[in-house]
């Protein structure tokens, strides 16, 4: 299952990357299982990894690698394995792909960057990997977005990507990025990756700073169930071929390229919450007249983590006392309940400290009858607000976990 | 569906408890659903109530009667409507309902602590309730364990009880209690309540401190999925009928009585994760060598309340990747991957930083296949240990929360 339209976006070519797949069969199903991806030679990227504390192996790597080399040249992903809980033989073992890579194309292994989803625990077939690599270097295409997008596929029902133009120093650019992920849930198959192109010139340090920021209220404000990944990596690649002035910190396009590359990350973190494990609904939940942002981020994401608030919006029942309960117990000092507001989109459901005396059950329901709802919270403590995307609780993501491995 | 075997025990009298029960058809479904608790006049209670900051109205009553009489001698429960989200209304509900048994019992308001469990944000239906009172004390009765555990049940498939005696400055002393809930989730009709009653003489402050020590491993380290009643409630009564010299801080038998009062708590909490909504399987995460409480607590409770953990567990699935990733999530401080380690009961799972390398998956099956299970995390940190009880995530936990209100 999965909320709203599956339809790719027509994906531009980007002047200096090139996309390659091939089949080597790590991931049960048919289909392309590796991607490569090219850069040319003085690219540049920004890098944004799982917070989690046992990063899996090729993370390791990726980030010692962008240490040494910051202007990589290759990009190894693998799905069906995460050689993740692998220890140091993982290590090892991502560190042979990337020289099996350099080997084939006569570059260093410290440009290569390895990026791994799938199964926990379970050796990586670096062999596998390694014959299927000349495969993958043959089909490099400018075009192969949808099919790299399709390759690192999990628990993922489609293909996710998004494009965005916009002008630096009067030259075009294009930022066009492809994600999987069906959860920021690890360890199964359902790590978020994220790879995010761009032909735009930039400084090393202005990129990831873009990066940081602009992944800030996208990627890092969705859930499917709480759960993080030890695989997650965002990577944003810049070519340089577009020939704008270099983008720097003082650059008067600065804001305009933010704002193209933040509408790349909200879409693709919207497509990966429309596309989690057993989604039916897409909720935002917005949290509005917080304190601060800490404070308002707990609140949204105690709500959108909540077993009892999903399985009611799963059930199209508008159950505002679990959403009341779950801000309740968001751990917040010394909040009033009297002070509490909540909407399901334009209905307010709840005021006083209860029932909205002017709701009915029935406009709730029509709300909740729509595959896509906005929760609002009023807090009436202060000026802040911020907003989280998430999915409803539904047998099938019970199924879907349940049974991955037996 | 529960864990385990549905034996209610065996309640003795309790000199000074006489308990009742009628039906006032708030609940759906047949039998009682309103129970009474009398105290001998000069009984002592003390009291825990729900963390979460929108407690609801019966919760607020009770904290303001305890305070006004220290010596209650009417407990007044309800199964079917939780009064809560009701607003000062529900104040003003709750409070009408004291009076009416008061004014039938010839007593205080004020000496009345009210409970309520079930829908939220229903106005209660106080008529109903005060025209079963009649009912409930002409069946007043100090045999009425069993039935009282199963008037206040809601989604509980089976009435929790336990009993524990032991002898205090020479004096058998009876410590007797029943609770429902079937998960720490709210606000559906899954309320956590306890109601433990002793025929001992204590000191008021004594005996509070005595409850807050014994919920603090007990009903306060359970969790079905994370979710925190407004409504929780757990009420310790002493009667005092049994002449013991007065249970201060400083009677030489009040380690025997903390002992005997924790085995109650820790078997009526225990019930409750038994009977966890669609429970198949109980697991004891026990965390040891934190270096404090508060970060082993973090690391059980994030283990415990991780759907993907849980939904493994469902599956009979050893998937120690998902416990490992879990653990690394749970925002401690400079964890060492390679310092782990994970046993699934006497088998250890994980070690050096992935799957223990003596490991089989076979033997882990084998473990799995059971229906209570202690998984250990020894975090190599310090000396410190905790336990928290819960249970798997199965399609009947969505059924039951998807399905109630609809």
């Amino acid at each position: 299952m999965a909320v709203g339209s599956d339809r790719f976006p027509s994906m531009p070519a980007l002047a200096g990357i090139r996309l390659g797949t091939a089949r080597a069969g790590l991931r049960s199903g048919p289909g392309d299982d590796l991607a490569v991806i090219e850069l040319a030679p003085d690219s540049v990227a920004a890098a944004v990894f799982t917070r989690n504390a046992f990063c899996a192996a090729p993370v390791t790597v990726a980030k010692r690698h962008l240490k040494v080399s910051p202007s990589p040249r290759w990009l190894l992903i693998n799905a069906g394995n995460a050689n993740a809980g692998t220890g140091q033989q993982g290590i090892e073992d991502a560190l042979a792909t990337c020289r099996a890579l350099s080997d084939l194309t006569q570059g260093q292994p410290t440009q290569i960057l390895p990026f791994s989803t799938g199964v926990i625990g379970e050796p990586l077939p670096v062999e596998k990997i390694t014959a299927a690599l000349p495969q993958a270097l043959t089909s490099l295409s400018p075009q192969n977005w949808e099919n790299a997008a399709r390759a690192i596929m999990t628990t993922d029902t489609r293909p996710k990507g998004a494009v965005a133009k916009v002008t630096i120093g009067g030259k075009a650019v294009t930022i066009a990025g492809i994600a999987k992920g069906a959860g920021m849930i690890a360890p199964n198959m359902a790590t978020m990756l994220a790879f995010i192109g761009t032909d735009a010139k930039a400084a090393p340090a202005t990129l990831q700073s873009l990066l940081q920021t602009c992944v800030g209220d996208t990627f890092n404000a969705i859930t499917v169930d709480g759960d993080t990944s030890t695989n997650d990596a965002c990577i944003l690649m810049a070519t340089g071929q577009a020939n704008n002035p270099t983008l720097d910190a003082s650059h008067p396009d600065l804001d305009a390229f933010r704002h193209a590359l933040h509408e790349v990350c909200a879409q693709l973190a919207q497509a990966i919450v429309r596309d989690g494990e057993g989604a039916t609904k897409l909720m935002r939940i917005k949290v509005t007249e917080a304190k601060n942002e800490t404070e308002a981020r707990q609140v949204a994401f105690t709500v959108a983590n909540s077993p009892l608030v999903k399985t009611a919006f799963f059930a199209g029942d508008p159950n505002w006392g679990r959403i009341l309960a779950a801000v309740g117990r968001a751990g917040i000092d010394q909040m009033v309940i009297d002070d509490i507001r909540i909407w399901l989109d334009e209905i307010c459901i709840v005021s006083g400290g209860g029932r909205n005396p002017d709701y009915t059950e029935t406009q709730g329901q029509q709300v909740m009858a729509q595959d896509e709802i906005t929760v609002t919270i009023a807090l009436g403590r202060g000026q802040t607000q911020t907003q989280v995307l998430t999915c409803d609780l539904s047998y099938d993501y019970v199924r879907i976990n349940a049974e991955y491995r037996t």
